[in-house]
């Protein structure tokens, strides 16, 4: 059985349409996590088909899925797997869009607008207290651009439909492994001019805050330097003298500690030796070069900062294997898994 | 036993300190290799110590060490091994310098004239045909420049006292994965601005010059883009358009192929599945968070497009665990047995 909904963006409708929301007000302990499939071309719909095969999941979560029928049937086909439908745990919208038609493995802008319209969903399930945290498989920012995404990427989208102006950013998540990062989808040549000690600090007490949060009360943080050698005494570049370290002293002012800068080819040893719970990168590839190959297969990407606990597999849509069934679910379940236990942390706080 | 010289740069006086390279011209199979300790202050002796305590070393090669008495006696000390000694496959130099004083684990201009003045013997060891290649114990860049270096690192100081104006850069070698990087020890924020496509294809040129030269007959080798998500069709950049794949066509054009530009965070994954036998990076970090990754403890650094072979190991010279007798020596045996392939090679190619 699957609920069809017309407007996702009425709420009224929505909730009508998904019987396990109406009883998310209920001292239910499980949390409830609102589920995208993310990409419909992608490999999300199949690995979303694999996590919800698990029976064992209502034990630990109540979910609504918006899901999407075709690309559902087709994802559960390719892994041999049943339909998810709604039972005692689980509510499946079926969210049609505006008559789109989805080719797999193609990057579309009706593939796009049904990934926003769905987070746009998922979201609201979520600011309006049915669910707890919104989980979503991977995205493809080329089909959100074609489908009417403005911003640079899915974290600055989320920020504005969440008409959320603070300090937010992604982290990668790797088994007790936390990375966060002061810049993020800029040009490689504009991190320098980006970067500022109150941003670094910022990145600190994000991080800080999301490791408290997610049950780890003193974590151990390491800060990652700019240049190679960490600048070798100013020889190569001054920016660990001149605005990482007094950021993290701005930090420490505020009264989170963290260690650095470190050089950034060896931070990463020192983490995966059990030194550190959380790094904070200066930009994108220094920490998804580290944590792709510390755990491709692993790592889930959490959209920090947000008013809202947001997880997603790091990985991709991986358009080279969609449909043939092969796709891996550790980091969808995982992500689940985050989502969960993000997601209860955010109802003890509402409760307080 | 050992030869005391006081006059390093004076070819006669080290001709007839040296015996094992008097006999260098003579048809011996084996590869001779000028070792050198490093940093005096390092774990550079200490490694030394142990790969030389292996007497099976005699059967692939004969070495000239150009050590320092006191250093190798607190390094073989610090083992439990014996002091080296000259013996029919060994000869040991030692250069006890202008009486110069040296502290373990510290950054001095003493420490860092010793390195200059060793390598520089070593160099000309192999410059003046006795020795095939030359192999070093790890250096302290800050104490060699104490020590009178002028220029951003060893490269360039090793181009300039071979008179070499060629193109050239390191290596950094990891069993079979070769890397080559386009800059190398510059701030970050100048990476862009130095890329050239002319630059790109030089790299990739001289990385399947060494490939092949290493034994591997159709080495494939893969280009890094710049930018998160290689640019991400030039919404976070354009460099991997305007500059990278202008490059790898033009070493395309000159004989030699290349794939890419592949983004800098999963190539290193095709490269761990056996895909890759070299990867060109566009700066430092993108290169070596990766390789210390895939083996901190193994990995080996060639001086690449010098006139002679010159290896060491990728790891530093280690301060904190300098004398306690623990540092690891694997990647000082891969830095030497690298040198005496490349030193075969060399030769062979001489001999021509």
């Amino acid at each position: 059985m699957s609920a069809e909904v017309s407007q996702p963006l009425e709420s009224d409708s929505l909730r009508s349409a998904a019987p396990g929301a109406q009883t998310a007000g209920a001292k239910d302990a499980r949390p409830h996590i609102a589920l995208c499939i993310g990409d419909p071309a992608g490999v999300g719909p199949e690995i979303i088909v694999s996590l919800l095969a698990d029976a064992a999941l209502g034990e630990r979560a109540r979910v609504t899925l918006i899901g999407n029928g075709p690309a559902l049937e087709a994802a559960a086909a390719s892994r041999k797997l049943p339909v998810p439908v709604s039972n005692d745990w689980l509510t499946v919208i079926d969210w049609r869009g505006y008559d789109r038609h989805f080719t797999p493995a193609t990057v579309g802008a009706d593939n796009g607008a049904f990934i926003l319209e769905s987070l746009q969903l998922g979201t609201r399930l979520v600011t309006e207290g049915d669910a707890d945290a919104l989980c979503f498989g991977p995205l493809n920012k080329g089909a959100m651009r074609k489908g009417g995404m403005q911003e640079e990427d899915e974290m600055r989208w989320f920020a504005r439909i969440l008409n959320y102006g603070g300090t937010c950013g992604e982290f990668n998540v790797l088994d007790k492994l936390w990375t966060a990062r002061v810049t993020s989808h800029v040009p490689l040549a504009s991190v320098s001019s980006l970067l500022t000690a109150e941003k670094v600090a910022g990145a600190i007490q994000m991080l800080h805050g999301a490791l408290v949060a997610s049950g780890n009360q003193a974590p151990r943080i390491g800060v990652c330097g700019l240049n190679p050698h960490n600048g070798d005494n100013g020889n190569y570049g001054s920016e660990e003298g001149d605005i990482i370290a007094p950021g993290i002293e701005l930090a420490a002012e505020r009264g989170v500690t963290a260690e650095g800068p470190f050089p950034a080819d060896t931070i990463f040893l020192r983490a995966r030796a059990g030194q550190l719970d959380g790094i904070v990168t200066m930009y994108h590839d220094q920490g998804q070069i580290a944590t792709k190959l510390l755990g491709f297969d692993i790592g889930v990407t959490v959209q920090g900062g947000l008013p809202i606990p947001v997880t997603t597999p790091a990985h991709g849509t991986a358009y080279d294997i969609v449909g043939k069934g092969i796709a891996q679910t550790t980091a969808m379940v995982n992500a689940f898994d985050l989502a969960c236990r993000m997601g209860l942390g955010s109802r003890a706080q509402r409760g307080r």
